[in-house]
This record gives structure tokens, C-alpha cells and sequence, in this order.
């Protein structure tokens, strides 16, 4: 399985995604999630990407190889006017691909993906969109700033009730390592490391990168003391009283 | 869906289910989900049940009805010599309504449930059973002292972290609080009221019973209280440093 996030900030757009895939517990490999693809100054765009990983790579691979042979008639995503073309070329290259895929007279659901798309594009605003394993799409607005894909569940509470677009860039990687931490704990094929990208608004350059580790100073801190904050917070409740 | 939760402490079993019932989300209805069965000294029996609501209405009504009729060749849940021979009872139950339902073509999968089964028979230890949509079954053991079913996931971090078996009952009654909170707060098809029970050790009686509903004083300070003990635990961390 996989869990990537977008956020969507008031200071930009952030991603995580862990970076485990698997065909069975016994058949786990490392695999990064988290595609981009930039021109310094015009355009930065971030794919997230679950769901089977023939399929991802595939989507992937098309619009990579039209961005490097761009006298193909397929267009580039490098060379799109707005966001919603850029997530209209991955949804159609993602039902190409299960296009591709079906006549082999296979199931088309086990060959199904989702992506989290977000960039900017000079000229216009920074823009979140969550790509359905059906190839259509949606954007992220005033009232829902992020989306999930992959094991979501584990890791929605504390998105829910924290998040918040004022949030700092600081913040919201913290949110993200303790939405993180509850999805590893509970879920075997989710795992690390994890992928960490920001882009700052208007920038149009990638602001910060990072993979995190195991062994991560920070991310150990975060665990740890999240352990034991709820702890606390859970005891700072009265019992009850029958 | 449903939500059902199962714990054993020391002092005893405390269970808890929601309400919600729905055959998509134009139609809600409300069900308990609690079934006991009780002879007052001699054995408590609670049974809680998620999945197809035919099925799980079936399979209590084929024990219920047995209860009544002892003569029937088929044995009763209350003429069991221990609580493994009640689990298999039930999953037997279970897989004889799968079985009559599947002849008319239709596919068992539809029609799957499970049940949480916990209870104790005069002589034995109180015990914990999960039974599985196939009829066959797990119990809790020293290092599992839990068990849920339905839609399981946004609640169970929280169990994971804080449970412990030498919990008081006021103090798992929270800690369900919580965990059933996080789960409607993320899924609409879990809903208010919820059914509390529980079964202190060696009393051979239900010890406390109660439909906690939505203005319930102690529900709304768990809730309230618990958004606001969490934000402050994810303060408390300290933010991420690039």
C-alpha cells in the first residue's frame, strides 16, 4: 500500500509520501512516490502517486518521455497553459494506460492508481487536485486543503482537527509526521523513509527537499513525544462516572 | 456501517457499539448492535455484530429462538459448557444463514457479517472472541486485548497507544469515548447513540448498562475536551527545522 499527502498552505503547498510497495507482506520494495517536474522561474509541478505500480510507473513514464520529445503530438506537461490542463494530461494518460492495459482481457480495477497533482504556473495560482483511478478529477478549495491517497484512514483524524491553511511550512511538516506516524503504526505496507517536498508560493522553484529517515533526529522527536503527549492529553480528561 | 469495540480488562469486559445502520447513505436507520444473553449467576453473554444487518438479524434470531425452545436438537448459547463452545456456536449460526442465503444465486459476499463475542460461564474465565464473515474465530489472548469491527480504522490509533488492560472501566469508558469519536467524526455511516456494557469479572450479572446519546453530558466533554487536549499535545512538539 502507500500514504501520500498535498497540503495546501496559505505560504504554499507541501507533500509527504512514504515510499513502501508491496505484492504481498513477503514482497516489499522501496519505491519513491513523489514525481516533479520544473523549469526554474515558469513552472514547478509535484505527482503523488498510489494504487498499482505498474500502472504509476506507466503514467509517469508517458508524460516523462513527452516532456523530453516535445515535437510528439501528445502534449507536454511541461508546456501547458494552467494547472487543470497539466491534471487533465495525467488523467488522460492514466486511462490511456488502463486503456492499454485491459484488452489483455485482465480485471481493470487491479491495475487501478490515484494522484495527488499540485504546482504553479507562472501566471497563475498555486493549485491542488486529487486524480481518481478513473482519470477525472477534482481541486482542493477554501474549505478542504488537502487530500490523501492510499491507506487514508489511519492518518484523517489528526489531519481533520488540526490542519489549518495559516499554518507555517514548520507546522505543517510536524502535522504531517504525526498523521504519518499513526498510518506506520498501524499499517505494515506503509513505510518509511518518507518523502518531503515544499514549494513556496510564487517562488517557482522547489523551496525544500528531503527524504526522512529511520534514524531522522526530528522525526524520532516527533514520535516519541507525540507518544506521550497524548498520553497526557487522554489523562487530562475526567473518567467516567457511572 | 457500524462500529463495535470489545475490551478486556481486569476487572472485567467492557463493550461498546454504535447505532447506525444504512443501505446507502438515503437510507439510515437506527439498530442496536448489542445482543446479552444472561442468567443471573451463571453465565453473561454479550454479542456485538457489524456487516449485512439480514445476516447478523438471522443469526441472532436462530440463537435467540434456540434459547427458548431447549428441546430443539440444536443447542442453545445458554446450555454451553464454556465460552469456545458458544464462539463456535455462533459461527456455526453464522455460516448456516450464509449458507441458506447463497442457493438463491446471489453472491455470500454480500452478505457477510462479524460479531464480537465476550461473556463468562460460572467455572470458566471471562473470554473475548472475534468471529470472522467465514464462521471461524480468534480470541484475545495477553498480548491482543481488544477487538473491533466495521469500519475500524480512524479509531484504533488511539486504542493502540492508550490501552491497557489494568485500565479502570471509567477509564476505558473514556478511552472508547474517544476512539468512537474520531471514527464519527470521519465517517457518516457510524452514528450516535452508542450502547455501553459492562461486565465486571466473577459477577455472573451485567454490571452497568447505557445508550449514551448525543446531548449526554459526558460524551460532549470527551469530545469537546478531547479537540482541545489534542491540539495542545500537537503544540507542545516542537516544529520542524529545515
Amino acid at each position: 500500500m502507500t500514504y501520500c499527502v498535498g497540503l495546501k498552505i496559505d505560504s504554499g503547498l507541501v507533500f509527504m509520501s512514504d515510499t513502501r510497495t508491496n505484492a504481498g507482506v513477503d514482497n516489499v520494495s522501496t519505491f519513491s512516490k513523489m514525481h516533479r517536474w520544473s523549469k526554474p522561474d515558469e513552472r514547478v509541478l509535484v505527482l503523488l502517486s498510489a494504487g498499482n505500480l505498474a500502472t504509476t510507473q506507466a503514467v509517469i513514464s508517458l508524460l516523462d518521455e513527452r516532456t523530453k520529445a516535445p515535437k510528439e503530438r501528445a502534449p507536454s506537461v511541461m508546456k501547458t497553459s494552467s494547472m487543470y490542463q497539466t491534471a487533465k494530461l495525467v488523467g488522460d494518460a492514466l486511462k490511456e494506460v488502463i486503456h492499454d492495459a485491459a484488452p489483455a482481457g485482465q480485471n481493470a480495477d487491479a491495475f487501478g492508481a490515484s494522484f495527488i497533482l499540485g504546482g504553479q504556473i507562472r501566471g497563475t495560482e498555486p493549485r491542488l487536485f486529487l486524480v481518481y483511478p478513473e482519470g477525472n478529477f477534482i481541486e482542493a478549495g477554501p474549505d478542504t486543503h488537502f487530500f490523501q491517497i492510499g491507506e487514508t484512514k489511519y492518518g484523517k483524524p489528526i489531519l481533520v482537527r488540526s490542519h489549518d491553511p495559516k499554518m507555517s511550512f514548520e507546522e505543517t511538516v510536524k502535522l504531517l509526521l504525526v498523521s504519518f506516524d499513526s498510518t506506520l503504526r498501524s499499517n505494515l505496507s506503509v513505510g518509511l523513509p518518507l518523502d518531503l517536498l515544499y514549494y513556496p508560493r510564487d517562488s517557482y522553484r522547489i523551496g525544500f527537499e528531503k527524504r526522512i529517515r529511520q534514524d531522522d533526529g526530528y522525526f524520532r522527536t516527533v514520535t516519541e513525544g507525540w507518544s506521550n503527549a497524548l498520553k497526557s492529553a487522554f489523562k487530562s480528561l475526567p473518567d467516567f462516572k457511572p
